[in-house]
């Protein structure tokens, strides 16, 4: 990561559709925006691009700085940037808010311009499938026939290797970080009990907590702490937690109380979440993710799946991340093995469980890097 | 199991303390009262005595039945019994509801004597040294100078491990089954998300909810969401809900909407519990949980603490069980061998979790039972 640098300051772009926008479940959107962002230069050949997929809370700030005194970069900002893995300085990366998110992009908390009030519980259910659509639409008016890679973690991954499976002729290498073919029963529990969380807060008012200026922070808090919980490893908890303890402080409800540092942590991920999220995109996202199966075309079987890719692949799995193991992710590999697909596989040694793809892990990084550079633009 | 029969109909007991009880919070009861059970005949030497220590949301009715309609035994009626691991037609077997706990014995929902108001919130908050202080009255009282066996599955293993460190001339043989030393960040974070769920929910009215004539049963039933997930494997859960989804039913808030039946699963689950269980003991319970380090007093040593036991030990663990590890069950056992105390280990292989201890699965049957008849009376 020598000689790395950040991308620098960087401004949103909202991009509006005039289109009808048939939705997997069937309903239609009348037109939708998406708020995206770039990074580098698209070539004029326009074959360097790159498209980055978030995951569940992600959005499309990536990368950069809004102003100097942002305190902040984009959330994968250590992984794009000039001279790092997504090479700001040979590829043009393009990074967008998914539909039914809540940072600008059409979703539960923009105007139905029918009502012209909060969509609400009212925006309709959208899918991996979904947001792929909007996303090729997306690389049309770009002027982007196919992408150079289509990378992802998580939710986000599950989106690249929709990507390649359903449109092969637009994507030539796709990165699948920490994902899955598709959730087991665990991991769909655990997030129905995050939903449950916010389901249960009064403030919830059955998803119309806008019109009323309340927000159902304590069970979107709940359901993140859930979430942050899973998205760490026992062992990386252990290391980092052990069982100290600490005194509330004097703000807090159990001032003065002695608590265990981690339990002391995740209240605070939990409040922080909830200030910035939005509970109708929670559900909406986590429904997304519970109901994606990219074999479910193929008659259930992966390999076929698979077998409808042409890209180059690389898969990687992180060894403590228990809610998308690398078991989930071999059966990615084996599959495409199966079809005779050309794939890359790495299992990264780390504590850092699923979030370990948002890290520098130095042979994480070092990996991604190298295949990134053998990508022909 | 062939040949075991149940031990038939029961009747719960009520103890009544009225020593003053120094709990290691450094509070004082002034009196407290135990709602036990026994099976089976104490013998003549009173030699024969078997104490069963319960987990998190158990109690004292862990066999047979109240009545010849009782649709259910107790919760351990697969291994108490004629013929069974805890053979009543060998043992004497005494059972009880831990205080702090909601079946009956002193606790949130009983009477404060000095308020004649429940407790509620301001019940003490007790501790597994506490509950074994109780246990040894208890013992007092009967007429048991020492037990041929305590036993315990989980939070129950606990308070069995710390009955032979601080009583070892009290205990000749201990069973720890799932259990652990002292919890880990991640088992204490489930706990904290737990109770924040409990505290989060509009009707726990800062624990005062009983003179509202209200509960917190929405959060309750998160709680308990939580920790049943927690207590099952992964594959477990895959092989007995898969991504198998059903239609809720019709008195159902969300009505006819297809959900994963994993979901509709743990929502019932969790509701039901909310409607047996107290939230005020469900906070002192898992707190007990989270506080309990049977080394603390022995300098952190382990190995130390383990060398004041000497009693006959049976340490069992189950392999998918994730939320109380093998790993945890092993730092016991290399510690009893350090410290050159007899123990026999037995991990069995099982896709059960946590649970599996309450479960009737053969290996575990079998050699819990095998072991059982080893013990001298």
């Amino acid at each position: 990561m020598s000689g790395a640098e950040e991308v620098g300051l960087v401004t949103p772009i909202r991009e509006v559709f005039s289109e009808n926008l048939a939705l997997a479940s069937g309903q239609t959107l009348a037109g939708f925006e998406l708020i995206t962002e770039t990074y580098g230069q698209l070539n004029s050949q326009r074959s360097n691009a790159v498209l980055i997929c978030h995951a569940l809370s992600g959005n499309h700030h990536a990368a950069g700085r809004y102003n100097h005194s942002d305190p902040k970069p984009g959330w994968w900002d250590l992984h794009v940037g000039p001279g790092k893995a997504i090479d700001t300085n040979r590829f043009f990366v393009v990074s967008l808010n998914n539909i039914g998110g809540c940072d600008g992009s059409s979703g539960p908390n923009t105007m139905n311009p029918e009502t012209q009030q909060p969509w609400g519980p009212n925006f309709p259910q959208v899918s991996v499938n979904d947001w792929v659509t909007t996303q090729a639409l997306l690389a049309d008016r770009l002027g982007i026939d196919s992408w150079a890679v289509v990378v992802g973690g998580s939710l986000g991954g599950m989106q690249a290797i929709h990507w390649a499976v359903h449109y092969p002729e637009r994507v030539r290498n796709c990165v699948a970080l920490a994902a899955a073919p598709k959730l087991t029963a665990q991991n769909i529990a655990f997030n129905e009990i995050a939903r449950q969380a916010i389901l249960s807060d009064p403030d919830w008012l059955a998803g119309y907590y806008q019109q009323e200026t309340v927000t159902p922070t304590r069970g979107l808090s709940l359901a993140r702490m859930v979430g942050h919980l899973t998205y760490m490893s026992a062992d990386g908890m252990s290391d980092r937690f052990g069982r100290d303890t600490r005194e509330m402080p004097s703000d807090a409800i159990n001032a003065g109380e002695m608590v265990f540092q981690v339990e002391s942590y995740l209240r605070y991920q939990g409040k922080q979440f909830s200030t910035r999220f939005d509970a109708n995109t929670y559900l909406l996202m986590t429904r997304a993710l519970d109901r994606f199966d990219i074999a479910a075309d193929f008659d259930d079987s992966l390999s076929d799946a698979m077998a409808a890719t042409t890209c180059r692949m690389l898969i990687t799995a992180f060894s403590s991340d228990w809610r998308f193991s690398p078991a989930r992710s071999r059966e990615l590999v084996d599959a495409l093995l199966a079809s005779g697909r050309p794939v890359s596989y790495a299992e990264i040694e780390t504590d850092a469980g699923h979030d370990a793809f948002l890290l520098d892990e130095p042979r994480y990084t070092g990996l991604f890097t190298a295949w990134m550079q053998q990508v022909v633009i």
